[in-house]
């Protein structure tokens, strides 16, 4: 066979190759390259997964998205579901099972054998944002008392049930860790070490409970290959694997990017039309409330505005720059939280950073500003209550774009959510407040 | 010794503890968290540096960012420094070498052995920011014809170049990349399995020029724990490992954070106040500039205004709520570019869809808007006018939304780091426009 077939060639290789030579070099394609031709050739869907082993069926659904693997899976009669649900691992099993309604759920339990069933029925159990919500709940474990070589038999003999091996673990009789292996330590010391000189006691474990976030930077930080998630009693419950945390790092990235814009964390760019309005409707209708809230303040101001009509053509200039300091700020405060990169130590000093980065950069912008408001109003009060009101707009700009997400992190709710609307809020209010309010007082000044 | 120790008994074990004992433990203590205790506690760093064997020094400084790699190498005596260096991965020495200044960097090189220093000057000829720049050129190559005791053999024997083994590569005597082989492979199949019959010859190779971007998303699909770079003649130049790819799935993630947000891609939430006001202040002056070309727009209608007031009320409802729907459609665009979602297959599809969403979520906030608009004026014609052009200004915001990170990316340029300054520009002076305009035009039937 060619080396690197293109994916027309991999379309016809599945579709008329002997099945002999498709399950021979099945080992040499990666399923998500079968499943971006399932995708793009719905057409031929199933004379080609019909025509694929069982095993590579379960690992092409273990890749799909969850709405996916169910219709990849109800494709094929009972049997050979049963055959496919065996193959799969249990973290997907459970993904699968989490969006199937009671019926459909059950039917599906019925296929899977005693064992799975209870494991994937105990991932159920937890929340799915969690570690224990996505760890697998399959890994190897071996005896201390093992040589490399007894280890090495053993990995032989079991090979069927080793799809996901990163690192081994060596567990207690009451399922306690006691240390883990990497395949780098098996395969670089003798056959004769045994298991106990080489075993790393010194595991990071990951609590059943900890948020995938954190789960996400605990494999970026140590860079590891599998990370064990246990229960409070140091029970070993299953393991995370690196593909899944690469996973989370960006999905976790594109939750707060889209968040942050406004967007629901789950909107996709081949997503529906009906779904993208559902999602970005209610957020502009909130921004609409807010900017009528905005909008009323200036309405307060409508007689001081018809004495200074040029206070209109400026005042936008205050409120928007006040959000474009704000947004800075939040942006850099909401994934330092994200990254777990600000704690009780550095909380204090960033605040105080923040609020000095307003009072420069509200100086600079508001020396400007005011300079120009000088020039085109031919009036120094104008300059000068120009430039005061965004000096004073820009400080809350940086301190509530530091505030605002700390507060709502410690209320639970997803500073990348509803920060900035907060922010941009209290900045189109109070910049609007602050050069109205200024021109108001100082009005005889200005006319 | 304690199963994990917390920070301040790690930081008294390696301060107090008898040398022996903590060469006998480096293998359980991960250099992430020395390096944690070292910058906690400068003023222990030296103690604790020289009483760690030269290899976990090495593997400590190749966990350190750019600066601190320098910071920590040069406390060393000269010979020592040359230890130390000579057990780093060539990829570390690179980013070490590429932030010095021609004499450090000579100095550096002058501390190498010949191959590695030739490895380095290799690796700092690729940009930085590609595949060839971010890979290392350490990788274990086996024969064919090796059976798997064989090959376990000789890694036994090279158990010291092994730092980091995720995959075996087979190579020919022109260099060219055959194929690759797990460790999992390694150790589930029989001793006398030859590599040739488990080699995967359909290996996912990565270009060397390929943006590192692209190599994260490569990762995330795949979920590979190396990949081969190669030329274009597909020799094998060095490998990409999964924890750097982890590194910079998180690194772009936080980079197109920040740059929507209007901050540097550089901004850390524990850099200086300087570099805070100098990453910031730039952008903030940029946006002044727009900020008062859409008030100029207003200033051209301020004989309008002077004859309803209510205008100046209302105006910034119509731009504050395009820039928000603008918001939405970059953010969805640029994450998308940056994910490879978007391709020639289903650009129009997307622009369509915006086109749609534009009309359809306008209609719903113009009506509303209109009708408050009505309500508050007590005239029919503010209500159509105010409602016409936030209808007309979503369809930009999300037309413009759009275009502009699709023409910057065409255009080389970053599309998170400049789309939201021109959509916003777009938003705020076309509403104002449009608003302002409608109004001049139907002047008589508002007073």
């Amino acid at each position: 066979m060619k080396i690197n077939m293109n994916k027309e060639e991999l379309r016809k290789f599945l579709l008329h190759a002997p099945q002999g030579s498709i399950h021979k070099y099945m080992e040499n394609i990666h399923p998500v390259d079968i499943l971006d031709i399932l995708r793009e050739n719905p057409e031929d869907s199933f004379d080609i997964l019909n025509r694929l082993p069982e095993k590579t069926i379960a690992t092409i659904i273990d890749e799909a998205e969850d709405k996916e693997k169910y219709e990849i899976l109800i494709k094929f009669e009972d049997n050979k579901q049963k055959n496919i649900v065996e193959e799969m691992s249990s973290d997907e099993l459970a993904d699968l099972l989490g969006i199937l309604d009671e019926e459909e759920s059950n039917k599906l339990l019925s296929k899977m054998t005693a064992r799975d069933a209870r494991n994937v029925r105990q991932l159920l159990s937890y929340a799915p944002d969690t570690a224990a919500g996505i760890m697998a709940s399959e890994f190897i474990s071996v005896r201390e008392n093992m040589t490399i070589k007894e280890t090495l038999k053993y990995l032989q003999q079991n090979k069927d049930d080793s799809e996901n091996i990163y690192d081994l673990y060596v567990i207690d009789t009451f399922d306690r860790l006691k240390g883990s292996i990497s395949l780098k330590d098996i395969v670089v010391n003798d056959f004769d070490t045994k298991i106990s000189s080489i075993i790393n006691t010194e595991v990071s474990t990951i609590p059943f409970d900890m948020d995938q976030e954190q789960v996400g930077n605990k494999f970026v930080k140590y860079g590891f290959l599998s990370m064990p998630v246990v229960d409070n009693s140091n029970r070993l419950l299953g393991i995370i694997t690196v593909d899944d945390a690469m996973q989370i790092i960006r999905d976790e990235g594109t939750e707060d990017i889209n968040r942050l814009g406004g967007v629901a964390a789950e909107e996709k760019i081949n997503g529906t039309l009906r779904d993208s309005v559902k999602y970005r409707l209610p957020w502009l209708l909130i921004n609409l409330l807010t900017a009528i809230f905005a909008s009323a303040i200036v309405g307060m101001f409508e007689v001081t505005i018809e004495k200074v009509v040029s206070l209109a053509t400026f005042m936008s200039i205050v409120s928007g720059m006040g959000g474009n300091a704000g947004t800075q700020t939040l942006t850099i405060i909401v994934r330092g939280l994200a990254l777990g990169e600000i704690s009780y130590k550095n909380i204090k000093r960033v605040l105080v950073k923040e609020f000095c980065i307003g009072i420069i950069t509200g100086t600079v912008i508001g020396t400007v500003i005011a300079i120009l408001g000088f020039i085109w109003e031919r009036n120094i009060a104008f300059g000068i209550i120009i430039g005061v009101a965004m000096i004073l707009n820009m400080i809350v700009a940086t301190v509530t774009g530091f505030v605002v997400p700390i507060v709502l992190k410690r209320l639970k709710i997803d500073p990348a959510l509803a920060s900035s609307i907060f922010v941009t809020t209290f900045t189109d209010v109070l910049g609007f407040f602050f050069f109205l309010g200024l021109a108001t007082i100082f009005i005889q000044y200005l006319v």
